[in-house]
């Protein structure tokens, strides 16, 4: 690998000289009369604060969120909390940027992910649930989105990869979980679990830093996945020269804007069917354990059992005596 | 008018025989072995309850609610609450029902409601909008059933052209209220009253009966909207030969999905644009005052200043000690 | 097998001659001054309202709820629903009753589960908890228990032996779904499963009807299990001569108090740790889908698509056009 | 008009030396052992920040908020928000202000409104609430501090004359709206726009800065509007020579005290007639659009399309492409 | 005492012939086209249900509700609740009745009330609250309503004189709890205890049945005291020549204002001073105690621990094992 | 008494050389580089805000939170908040330290307050309870932390002893008031009050800094309580040789587990017994005055009637006009 020195690595006093991912830049006042540059600096290895001295409108405009940023600088073990004392920063060469150090996700991981995606597609019986799927695979503008796509702001899976990583992973579950009940139609749930995120390609801008699109506030993902399943249906339809079945365009809908399961996550329907009540435990039990997951990694408090306490989880959680960030060592 | 003696005219221990409208049929039964029928007989001056003892599965069936029947029988004061005791209960022949006695509407004033549509309509400037509202109103089998939808189930404009009445009623207020705040943009919030319910012509079945389509309960019309709005934009990009503005569409969207204004009403989304707050808002008012006064009226206690309790609304309403009901008649 | 017509067999106008279970009885009176019985009659195939005319308070005490009785009588279909007019009741003979006909799960089954859940408490390889587990296996009398409560007073597994298919499928569940977490403790979490409902056998009384106990009220089984507990890690101790890591307990505590998951469905603590957290959406997703299939099932509008409203789900469910009682042929 | 450079025109880099009202002074340490003064600035276009820095706490006790100021110093455009850097800050002396360009609203301004306000009550064709309404415009103590109170402490209205203009606005409405809705007492809902708010004269203190009062604090407008109003009604009848009809009283009180709608808004009541459910929902629209408008205006993220998120309202809200802060011009 | 059977002593089948309280009638058809007459009969220890088989509206008209009548019939225990099976009914005659078998509170009870609540008020130092308190003792058109409304509707005190017996007991507790609290003024608290539910005397109509007035519901029993405090501390400037500190005043308005504690439960402002929320604690404390201890003495399971499940608390009460109706042998 | 400066007597610029107690230290970076450090100095009168300006690592590591230190400095009045600026901050040596400074409540208060909690449980005349009393109070371990242990983490009673204080609070007014309410059973309510809150004394940690235990966070001290009745019930079985009654065990466990009285603030059951309300509601008198009175008294704004406004408490708390510290003078 490389020789760099990953964020969760670095350790106190350690003298840098490489390349991160810049966001959160601010520009603040100090009460002398004199400015620093207060910044998050990351790999796919996780984040770190970093702060220059003495900086200008000039620095703070030399480069954007979201860039990639030569830092020299000093790490400093600050009550706990490792920070960076920069001192200089500068927009990096293409050259010096090695892309594989910022990506959570490798690029084969993403293609392995993509085709097991198609594999488990291919497996559904039903005729036009199948040539529905199929047309979505089909649309390159679309995959390219979608595997590219992260699957939330922050918490579980924010980042590159990210959503496609959720929807594979929830598309196990179900094909682990659906044979325990006979009633289940295993066929719509799958199909429901491709789709239930799936216009997060277009609620959400994932260039550079992730953020929402205008659609995207105004009208949801639940919401503009109406769109995005009348157009594949429309195109289903026409490959096929069959009528699709009305009922089963509703209950794929269906599925899809109730898998919030409750009015005040923004599911204007509540799950009916057995299967977009199965969709939305799945995704919870999925979302949950990767965020929670995530909450307690990425704790900045080692020496304590417990994370910060988490306003919108209103606990903190309890990592356990022995708890380890397991596989720094591989990252 | 008819020789007809309305349902809210109807006095004590009356010989009637004439036509209603049958719905809420259920046989019951008596505790010696017997059934009776118990149903609401209806026209467009209100709702009385019937019962015909001894009745017989036969019976039961002879009809079917939303059908025209013949009702043999006497009116008895009950406790304040008018009842008719049926002797005899047959389905009415054609001949015998005269339409207009069940219409809370008549044609003419349907007629004379969309043709107030369309002149308001026109008066927008915005090109879009215009276009777009044109391509609703040149859509026969859209209007037909515009025109002929009920607004809801239950409370206000829960009768055949009560949608359009709703409609018009809330494009009036918009008219009257948006030179108010110059910001509002009008013609945006016009278009936003026209299509916020529109999509109750498919949520609700009303060919007899009034109930939810299993569309309208699994997506519910605010969900529907964006197929009906996609749809359209679709022929207004046909016919004008230009691409709709984008964001235009989304705001559109954006206040139908909002209009309810709270999760818990199902909508996935709050009002964030000012047209949304004000159609929101618009919509409430005219909503509110509707079903409150329609419930003083419907009371029953006649002899009280107060409406019983209304659960979903959390109190009683207040007739006041004057409350007549007005224009009884004039029907 | 016996040539019994169980309830969900039954059609209009048959002569009926056989035993049931009985529930719900009531005398009521008829307004002549006539008294009728009003019960539930019910076999392992569901349940079916039943009317004894002219009653007498003899009648009424002839039997307890929970008795077997030979009923006499006449299927009736009465606006879709199947209820039995009965011509005599009386308590059964031992000689009549065939438990089998009465019971959802049959006792080999109820075996094979039995030994399902002890095969899978031995795949635990952390010491304490294998022993802690041996610990309630070997007590007798908890495992007569355990085997035969129902999960509920409704709702899903409220039967003989519910409690014990409840807790095995929750376990087969973790046994799929745990692999897919590699921080997921299994073995902490098959013991939490195994647990969380273990005090059922105390909080409700199940011999006849299902009932809940004085201790199940003022209690709860979430706070009965800390005994229940308590007294199991002093007994391994004792045996295994060795000190049960205090910890431990605390986080097996946690899981079973904590797994309803909010603080309005009586759980004091919310689930802190990875394994409390999958434990709650894992039950969650077993018991709404075994609630929502049996509503489904048993939903008497037989020619409808959706079942009736259901207050505290907030909603009708969708059983959908094709939907079947499966399995009525197998009973 | 004055030749003052108006806060909404400020740009960077300008050198000021005038007048405004100061609020919000707070004296910040520095972490050297040195001291700052940070305060608001204010006219009537609007607020800017402004920092006095090694200030004493001689130049904090120099003035009070609510006090005119003369400062002088530098503007300074700082991460797209405007600063005022200040060198010397000492109270202006009368003779260097000029009122009206501190004013939101002229004085001719608040006195057509005054008129406008009494040529509408004057409309009013019940006697009895005629003769009221009379009372308190004949009282010109009430008068006074009537045209000169703020709605409010934010939000919307919040400046001298804002609780006459929402007033005034709101019966313009009445006005508007009411004839639409035949049942509605246009009389009784011009006394309760009229009084609704009245007695914020009291509830807040508005002399310099807006602050609650005490009895403001303890016993809100709603309440205090109860004393209000008895005191009147004694005089109306001492005026007369008749009794004031004491449902009327009840009526009008009711309108006050329900007009927020809600419990949880402070609403002892909920709204019950039709004119307290009218007059409830007219002020709801009113002053959200007031205030929608005002959080867009005074937006400082000049370059986005959304403001800030605003955890009251728990959203953003969508100023759109084209948002202009209109009249700047004009001022 | 007389040799009347009381409610609470009646047993299975005893011939009843003996006047009764009449509540609650209802004329309800029989099936048959026959009607019966159900109704509550109560005397001061409780009430039963009664039926006239075989009514007709001569029967329902013959008395109204709060009348004494005289009934003829049979008690009957069934299905454990005894009811009465009338053969007869008719209103009573004067002489018949005695007064004091349906007075919870006999005269001279009430009357050592009366005179305990003038003591207890006179212990009061401050002069202005005393001086305040001696206003209403000396209203005696107050002090006759004061000492004959009950409590409330249903609930607490729901009886003659059942606000006298809830505010004086609730002053005992203050004078036993206040000095442990060295901060709580006991005057004040005196005061609100005295005056927090005194608007009750014109909030509920109480002649006959219990049931709220126009003024009660459209403002409730907050509101209005403010009016009846207004009054009385003019009055006491008016006596005393001096006038009253008006902060005073307004701490007794919150106190009251306050008293229920949250606005869910109509309390305009939350309880900010000490004396307010210690009178709140101390009201609901005071208020449950005695509601429990009702539900549970009235509670017809007699042969359960546990009484009926009451839908507005959330819960069934244990009554325990050993749960007698103490008293009843002495009434 | 000693002639140290209590933290409530301290004006401004004082000289002060002598020792606190530390907390809540943190180190602090100067955006010029340098470091400060700010910490809490607190004695049993009250807190100050101290700094320590261009500390470094090793001051802030030179004593943890909890210990004594001295501190060399000077008092400054700072917008009406009084803070100290130290030159110097060192470790205190043993024999500086005067423990009695630094403690709320002295020893022979503690001693004073545990004799009159043993004096009124053996007031308690049911055996069993009383029997199960004396072995917690036989228990010299349990004995010694719950005379040491502080009620809660922040609020009312916050300090070493200040759950004795608070449940010989409780006790006390259980015996004011359960003898005006026949009906309750005082034995059990004394029972009640002791052990609600007995298990704080493993929930929290409080040798120094007070502090949540995992097993407080875990399970909470409701659940914890349960081990520990268990325990005591089997050693008074033990020592009288007679089987403790079951049902009375589950009442005491029911109070303990219910005595916050709604699922919303941990109880995992509501109060439903008689003792069970009354504790909740008496106990939450008590807290609420004690915290509320506690907020008052430490409001730092000196000047106002009010204190700042409380997010949990939804309010700001009116101090009133004359609100003086009582007792500063004899601390």
């Amino acid at each position: 690998m490389s020789d760099r020195r990953y964020v969760c690595q670095l350790a106190h006093n350690e003298q840098i000289s490489q390349v991160f991912l810049a966001s959160e830049k601010q520009l603040r006042p100090n009460r002398n009369g004199n400015l620093y540059l207060q910044l998050q600096l990351s790999d796919r290895s996780g984040a770190i604060a970093a702060r220059l001295w003495n900086a200008s409108e000039n620095d703070y405009r030399a480069f954007e969120n979201g860039d990639y940023i030569k830092v020299e600088g000093n790490t400093q073990l600050f009550q706990g909390n490792m920070q960076l004392i920069a001192s200089a920063i500068r927009r990096a060469r293409p050259d010096e940027v090695q892309e594989t150090d910022f990506l959570v996700l490798r690029s084969d991981e993403i293609d392995r992910m993509a085709t097991r995606l198609a594999e488990i597609l291919r497996t559904i019986h039903t005729p036009e649930l199948r040539n529905l799927a199929e047309c979505f695979l089909m649309d390159a503008d679309f995959m390219a989105k979608f595997t590219a796509a992260p699957a939330g702001m922050k918490n579980h899976h924010a980042y590159k990869g990210g959503l496609l990583e959720h929807v594979v992973g929830l598309m196990e579950l179900v094909l682990a979980v659906a044979p325990r009940y006979p009633r289940l139609d295993q066929d719509k749930l799958l199909v429901g679990a491709f789709l239930h995120d799936a216009a997060k390609v277009d609620e959400l801008v994932y260039e550079r830093d992730i953020a929402y699109s205008d659609d995207g506030q105004l009208l949801g993902h639940m919401v503009l996945a109406i769109t995005m399943i009348d157009d594949k249906v429309r195109e289903s339809e026409r490959l096929s020269g069959e009528v699709f079945p009305k009922p089963l365009v509703t209950e794929i809908k269906h599925m899809v804007i109730s898998h919030h399961g409750e009015y005040e996550f923004g599911s204007p329907k509540l799950p009916m069917t057995l299967e977009a009540v199965a969709l939305h435990h799945l995704d919870n039990l999925d979302a949950k354990l990767a965020s929670f997951t995530q909450l307690m990694v990425d704790c900045p408090n080692v020496e304590s059992n417990w994370t910060q306490y988490h306003t919108n989880l209103g606990r903190k959680l309890y990592k356990g005596a022995g708890f380890r960030v397991q596989g720094s060592e591989e990252i």
